[in-house]
């Protein structure tokens, strides 16, 4: 906790994000006494700005080009903060890890709201809550046991996870008072990882052949592009509740559409190859398949907590201790990471 | 454990439920190795079957009547097992009282499955999931952020039960992974038990205006009839989650829907004064309501539970022991039950 | 709820307990403001007391004598509250079950505190915790690993019960976060609800065979004196924990001992077939037993408790409506108990 | 996953502790399937090993010394598991760091088993288990109630934590069905995460003055040399029962020992200034003292388990992402920390 490790200037450009839409006013007021704080809305960021406002900053939380000839000029910055929650290409990750210069995700704040929409997007299918809500609109609803064919409970039902990340593990609480058996395809972790959370590692074909309800929650990477396509659909049983909340990068989307327009299975997403999905897609007129304009994780609450843990970790940094809120880059596997830019709308 | 305890004959008259719909062949077996058992399957029970066929039977499984003039005619009844889930009027409890019968109900394979989709429904409500769903079909989806204004997570949201009966203690642990506080209102407890379970007792007032989330758990009863009207949807918050899935007359439906069109509240109804609803009912035609066509319960692996827990029930009655999983008539309270019987499809 | 329901008197009569043993002042007042409350704190209750102060009550709490003879003379009586937590051969329960009179037992008090004892005791045993202190006081105590040889962690470990009661009920809440398998003996339940509980059904040999850490919980009965003796104790694994703090006649005490003394297994006990143990008890001299005085339900918090519920329950009655705190006595199995007194110090 | 990632050799050498000690054969097979292993069991490790031995090496898995010099040496090193469990100053952290070299320790495996010592020891002394097994030894014992005085249950106890890092993270999921309000004093972290937790931040302070049971988790630093003294012990509530497993130099030991010899509050230890602790020692011979010999985490198991943590961590290295399971070092922390070396028996 020696003085030199104080912070003197914090950098922050929100954009894309807004500033209002990810800080909580008494969190700027909390990062102000940190260090002298320089914010800066535009969404571009010119050698001018850069040159003035930046190169003083020992932390900058935001989003722009961050090449090694910039870092070369910042040569005091201690930590990074990506605001959208995705590593993408535009620091140079490498430079920073030879440096020591911590570069963070606030990613963590969207794993408890997509984990409530997964759940729910399951137990809709599974239940057939929006297919009985639309049958009432259409009036050729039936009652009871008459409207419960095809049905499935979550209760004791066998469950996959593609991917067993932050989102993974915020979902499992919510799925264990339903006591299923969790099985666990990640290629990334190893078995005694999963076993420990009392989950069972699984081969991907494990997974798609013994559950009845699949999740995709594996982040999009350079490996898996639509590792689950149409030979994986075909693997599942019929009548699979498959929910994608993840990236629709990692199915192959048309073969999921066909694997629900043909009554294979049943499908939920929050994620879309394009957005807006395209106007005539079949998806808007197939039965099975639940569309959610990716909701899942952009909830005002869940974005005024980005400004939170951003601030709780820069006062961590600030005192010497290593940040413990937001998501740290791994050297390993930063770069292989391939999320989406948030959309400026 | 005396050999006088043994039961002789078994009378099962699944009316209005069916014999495969409600027995496992497997349980059925069971119950023959258990005594006699006599199985009636279709609805009318006339003088003639009754006198050759119930007055011999130890154990009666069913729905028909039973008034002090028939049930004095079997001396030797040890317990009767009601098999819709209601106790209704057919039964003279007080006699049965007086006598040591048992009088049970296989509510309780009811429970979770009703849980499971109180809690989808209130997260499809809060997280706007049909909404989203409805907006794609007809083409004007928004994403993301502005998918989300006015949704709500259940996260930390303030819950309120009305009733803490079996279903409100199968809804419970769904929500403890999202760390809700829970008030309850429920007149026929005591507060010290609502308190060991981890809620607080209230009163009606302070639940419907502290809650963000209401759901209704309570059974029908002469005294509670819409004890939920115009003047308690005015108390609470706007945008409040309401969630009805136990019985409809406990609440004062038109005025429910009023409060949904108004907009001051969302709501999502899984039983309805009559069912069919209304061809015209202005329900059909309302954003904020969710309609659920009487399906929270009637899955057929529940159904199938009745044989189970029914069976389990007899036995331990067979071996000289007290039934332990189904519900047992009370005599403060039996006759103040308000079910409605199962419609006879 | 009519007025025809409510309660003129309750007579209370604390002994063996005292008044102040086991009410707080506020349940004491709480209990006056619902019927004319009379309290006789002597231990015996002549014909002269009885006539006047007991027979025109609604309400008894309390544990003297109530044959036929005397129920005779109540008739307006509705619930008999005892105050040990063992249901004793003092009431005509048969002619309590006639007449529709409640008895209740305040026994749920007791069972978190003796499950929390049970688990200590347990992880005392496993992890050598009293001998490591009794080492340290003897100057022979080594350190680390050295000192952890034949020690063993609860975390995974195959556990049994043998009872599955309320207390049962309340030490497997406390086992979930060690992951236990859990192997129940129970055989006045059905497989069914043990399963539900999260535990598997077996037969005792199953229970004794594949379990590192077993738990005795079961009452006393008619049918289960001594029933894990020294051929029980033989099948046990070498270096089982084995813990008894329900009765000490369900266990043949001198075997256990004996397969204490001999290294074969470690045992805990906080039960005894005579208290005080006789001064040379050779238990008092073996190093692989845990000796606990009778401890595990009786503290005064639990104690205050039994005041607590018996008002609640007392209230409900008042109300019209069954109670729900206590324990209600079953026709079944109320004469099949065979707790011991508490001892009248 | 590119070939140049995979691992040619590994250096392993488990002193102080030895290879049977830490290693599954099962293990050990899988490691060698990673790399060609070389396994050095010597204490010593002098420049000729080193140089033939060491230097080709990538993954290195032991606790010898490793200064710039020698490292320098290891240009093609990835990661540097230290078999112990604590930061010790034989590696030069900041030159690793630099060079992206991967700093582990195997410390979690004893998480668990320390949680579930430290949860024994509050129910032994907060109960009184040990006591009244001594009393029993000394025909002293007195019996229910009357051995109860003073005695406290941990149900609904307000609970202090000091420190709040892998132990108190294993510690808590034991506590919650206790359902304890815990208060938290960890300076090195933020507010939010204990929050998230279900935990409550507060000043060491509060925690003492408000806590019935205090849990002392927090590892040793540079800064909290005997941050417990007399003034804390004196803030402490009369009765509080004070659990010290982590390390005997966060807390000023004489000062301990005299608050539980002047009857002020209770006290169990599994760690001590110097082991063995002296003969003569006054902590032998005081009554409200539980000692326990450095038992917590040193399981036959979990030692076992060191190996298991190690080998999936090589393996997540071999394949090009980042360890998972071991606890990495943090350049903030890592020279802070003051662990007490393994002793060398």
């Amino acid at each position: 906790m020696s003085p030199t490790r104080a912070i003197k200037r914090i950098f922050l450009a929100p954009h894309p994000r807004s500033l209002t839409e990810i800080f909580h006013p008494a969190d700027l007021e909390h990062l102000r006494t940190l260090g002298e704080l320089v914010i800066h809305e535009q969404a571009d960021l010119d050698e001018d700005v850069f040159q003035k406002l930046v190169t003083p900053a020992d932390i900058i939380i935001g989003q722009f080009d961050l090449p090694q000839s910039r870092l070369e000029r910042i040569p005091q910055l201690k930590a990074i903060f990506n605001v959208e929650g995705n590593f993408l290409p535009n620091v140079d990750y490498q430079y920073c890890f030879r440096r020591g210069i911590r570069v963070l995700t606030i990613s963590p704040v969207f794993a408890n709201p997509v984990a409530e929409l997964a759940l729910g997007l399951a137990i809709d299918l599974g239940r057939g809550i929006t297919r009985s809500d639309q049958d009432f609109r259409d009036g050729v609803e039936k009652y009871g046991l008459a409207a419960n064919r095809e049905v499935q409970s979550l209760f004791h039902q066998p469950v996959g996870f593609l991917g067993f990340g932050d989102l993974a593990r915020a979902l499992l609480p919510l799925l264990i008072p339903f006591r299923c058996r969790v099985r666990v395809y990640d290629p990334w972790l190893p078995l005694e990882l999963i076993a420990e959370a009392g989950c069972e590692a699984c081969s991907l074909d494990d997974v798609l052949r013994e559950s009845r309800v699949i999740f995709v929650l594996a982040s999009a990477t350079a490996e898996n592009r639509a590792f689950v396509g149409a030979s994986q659909f075909a693997q599942m049983q019929p009548g699979t509740v498959f929910v994608l909340v993840s990236r629709a990068a990692v199915v192959d989307f048309d073969a999921m559409i066909q694997a629900a327009q043909s009554g294979h299975i049943r499908v939920a997403t929050d994620v879309f190859p394009d957005e807006p999905l395209p106007a005539h897609h079949a998806a808007r007129r197939t039965r099975d398949i639940l569309l959610s304009a990716h909701k899942a994780g952009a909830l005002e609450h869940a974005l005024k907590r980005i400004g939170s843990i951003a601030v709780a970790d820069v006062e961590m940094i600030s005192r010497g201790l290593p940040p413990v809120m937001c998501k740290v880059a791994h050297p390993e596997t930063v770069e292989r990471f391939r999320g989406k830019p948030v959309a400026k709308s």
